[in-house]
């Protein structure tokens, strides 16, 4: 139940999800009530456990509009995902880097599935040896996918991993902007023949970008993924084994309580 | 006259400037009138110039929000730099973008100069081959630090390049962070032996994190740098030649009118 | 005649079978009884799924000896590894092969634990992006460490991995060997300073040299690691949490079934 | 009994010894009778010269199958090549690596000629900056092929040495493999625009990956190689010149004595 | 008017230039009288700034021949360039690497102009990180081709540049021989598809050659650029805006005095 | 008028020619007599084995001090050198390249023996994969050290070669120069350590800067060695092992012919 809220459910809905309304970064005012029983919730409650070289605010110390969307995603997604305490050390950078991640990551057009996304975000990562990022997104990815082996395929080698051409072309791009290669004319012809257009190749580019700074940010900061996201994905549940109806997505798969 | 604003002049201020007023990057709504005035002197004038690989929008398509900051960016620092023309293609990556470079850049606390960010801009992307950002940000560099040299020092060879120590410590703290190196203690330590302190070391990182990104969407873009640039805090101006009274630390130097 | 068994015998060695015991890892019950309809039960039952560029032989193809392998390694494991049934392409070659992986890896003297072994492995196979070696061998590693992140972790970034100072001076040193570095003095002292002999040193050496070979072969044949790596050992079984008693430290954990 | 000899016998099997043949280039003469004198020359008679970091062990404290190979290898080749002394040092890894070794090296079928072995070593050897190898198997490539500078070609630059162009796409695709690359079918399609077929790469791939363990071992033993390799093929025997009859590809060139 | 003549002047002008005679290294006896005036003006007036790592010699110390060429360029190009300062402290060596040089780059045949010899000198120094040369050489560039922004963008990034083609190719192939690539006859092919025969490839190549040694000398003795290289050929005259005859090519901008 | 001889006049300078003594080397005897017909031999005598991928010159269109060089050179050292048949191809890039590698490797003073500057170039060359300067310096080194094996090992690997500190250190330093490392304080402390002055430290650099040269030029002509050094100097002659009273450094070893 809390299962079926799973963290990527939060983030495939910004049309009432909060990572959407994230984007109002620096907004003006907002109205928002937040029930007693969601803030006495608190993401804090997770013991000593090193997550970051930088100390993480106490909830009654950050500005409210990011407290708000930290309560959202873990009463949403069972869990709150380290890099929303990481980041919050520095709450305007934390708006802007949670905006930039929302117009990527949940952008709702062009030709990128979501799992496309995360796939891009694995293979840029390891390439940047990005510990958080690789096994987050990885979890996401098959999520997502419902492919429990391919990110882990994509982790130790994406060129022998079981990608489809299109894949490849994909991986392909984002590596090149990954490494900071120039960009010539042959890199769009290679995606066009592929099926990916310019605007796509913005896609591709700009989340291989986002990552760049963030697999950075997270070698500054030592962030360390949650426990959860190592195991989440990998195995079907009993509920979906028995009837595969598959209602979204992202639900059908859930790591074990 | 319109000279002495310079385009760093508006990034100097944020309390009032525009860039500032960025970071209400989605915001839910605003009252500004835009008078006729400022709407006639557009920025689209130049010439059909290739300064892009996508499409560079009219005003007249962009969000008000957007146009707002442009004419006065434009008017204020006598042109527009070209990287608010071509990440306009893509607004809602426009204002995060813009939001993360004014809390990094315009940030008023710590330890860093305004030369020192550039400084960190100008070492790690020329890491990346990234000619916008080395152009660009190398006059910044001049105009900030009134030294016509370093930044160039610092694109060939940052290693013998005259620094003093402190500097030197700083660029290779950037220059681990640019390379995704794994951080540890004793980058730290390093750090502090030259005064500065883990919220020090924080910015030096973000600012290498999010150039890491702004060079690979050069990249993806084919940003050129504005010509001004190339030549922008080279040689000093006859009036400040005149009387050295130096109002301001980003006023004193010009381009050639 | 048993003597026909010729390098193969020596790997059986130790009294029935190291290899066989390696590969009982992860296997959820077992009666150690081999009935006829398990001998019947055979390896190349497998759907025509690809796990090898070359062809797999036919039991009936293949020696004597390394068909008895082959069937108590499965028998007593659950599933057999593909590497046996990949290399088998070879039969003097395979029985080299794994007479040396017996050797190293089943050694029963010095300072390595198997846990320390297959860390080995897995950090210099994540060197050399050997798709096979490092899903393989991050399972075995989750099994006998019973850590079941630390592999990851490994595979991501050892530098970041959470290692004690005595692990991380051991892949250091395997690291060096894997990247043929030339070995002085001061690897050796480094090793000494965490309690590892020059005999250790060796066995570190020796493993990740003979990955090395492994690495290469893996990459020749293309050979794909049995789906059952992937999720081996990540979720403790039900019975495990009950009572820890743990008989054997490759036995307490298991795939879920 | 004779299964005492475990691995080892296999390596002396096709008759009596293919390594003790291989060992038996370079020589100038021999009488085939193993006089009890000759037998009394031990191996560890050598003067305390450096040739490994490790200890060599006595003859008497090695096994029997061990100490029968030496003798029967120095006898047959005038020396022994001091990877036999050092490796004896761990005599079950000792007897698993000759075994490869003979299997890999002597293997009669196939499109690879000795000299072809050979010079993958060399070029494999020299990337791996691994000196033991490089000196003795340019040794006997200068032996086998009756070419005495190309192998010091290949060792200061494949690329540029007089390499027909099937060497040269051999010599590629051992390459590839000793970097570890990930190996498509184009490589494939490579090699056999050249006239080796897919066991002719298994070949070329499993001497490139094996020698990727041998010269990490070297590397961890500092082991040296013996004087008379540096010299050895590099100048016609006058016999030679006399009459070119060449009764075996491995007996006509002979270091001077 | 001295500014007129440029240093550039100078070394365009081998007929009656300083650096032709240089050619005449180890001449046996000159009958140049040097006019007092001349004597009198020194090169050894500039302060004790950093010049180099080595003493830089007197110039009553210096031989005549070498004394009589630094008066000479320093006379006719407003400033003498620190590379004839440093190097003078070995004047054997001095002799040859100006004899060299004036070989290279003021050879009167072949495709190449100036423009482009410098273009090879900004492009293979900046590869080797080498601070005197890229920035007299920019400088040398930025005067010849009356380019003010292309030295500035092959800094940067050679491949994102705004060059033709020819250019294009000229700089892939210096770039080539700068890394010490092994060069083959696609090389040759490549070049001559724009344009450039076999002369013209030596001509590139001994460029690049000379100065991957004139890097590493300055890197040797960290021989400092003159200030006077940063600004030149930025900002055109104004006597040249007024009139642009353009008597000659190399004389249309000049430094500001 | 032989002042007309010009840098070349220099080379031969140290009383008769210091080049040409160098090239004495590997010689078995000489009589010192220069008969017409040995003039007569001309060095364009060799069949048309490849040497170069430029034209060599027939010496009829070569200038007279080339030509004297190199028949000088050809009669004292018994062949001829490729290194200047193939350089004639370009008469004043061969006059200031010999007369830099006169002052350079024939410099009388200093710490550096013959021996030094060999190896020098050997283990720079290597590095750049100048098969040329490797073979022909490797023979230098043995004839200079008398030493048959240290360049065979400096070639493999010169950090596992039989240096002493001193050697090593000096090859460090070599080795900084040639990847084109910037040099700093630090550089000529550890060579101080050794025993090597400021001027040394020239010495070697300058060495490493000319091959880093010399090798690229090497690469652009295809230049191959002579067939006389891959074996020069590997071998003592006999009449050496008669009687070791050795006359000069350069004369007690040679080719067997």
């Amino acid at each position: 139940m809390a299962c079926a809220a799973g963290v990527w459910k939060l983030i495939r809905q910004p049309t009432f999800g909060v990572l959407a309304r994230l984007s109002r970064v620096g907004k003006c005012q907002h109205t928002g009530v937040m029930t007693s029983a969601v803030t006495r919730k608190q993401f804090s409650s997770d013991p000593p456990e090193h997550i970051s070289r930088y100390p993480i605010p106490y909830k009654k110390d950050l500005p409210y509009d990011i407290v708000e969307l930290m309560v959202e995603v873990e009463t949403k997604g069972g869990f709150l995902p380290n890099v929303f305490k990481v980041l919050s050390h520095r709450p305007s950078e934390f708006r802007a880097f949670f905006a930039y991640y929302n117009a990527l990551m949940n952008k709702e057009t062009g030709a990128l599935t979501k799992a496309d996304r995360e796939l891009i975000v694995v293979a840029t990562s390891i390439h940047n040896h990005c510990l958080y990022c690789v096994v987050s997104h990885s979890a996401l990815h098959r999520i997502y996918s419902k492919n429990p082996t391919l990110a882990d395929q994509v982790t130790v080698n994406y060129e022998s991993a079981q990608l489809n051409p299109r894949e490849r072309a994909m991986l392909d791009f984002a590596l090149a902007i990954c490494r900071s290669d120039t960009i010539t004319d042959a890199h769009f012809q290679e995606l066009e023949a592929h099926g990916f257009d310019r605007e796509d190749a913005w896609d591709i580019a700009a989340i291989a970008s986002f990552f760049a700074m963030s697999n950075r940010l997270a070698h500054l900061t030592d962030m360390r993924p949650n426990t959860e996201f190592y195991s989440m994905g990998r195995v079907p549940r009993e509920k979906d084994k028995d009837k595969s109806k598959g209602e979204g997505d992202d639900k059908s798969q859930c790591k074990a309580d």
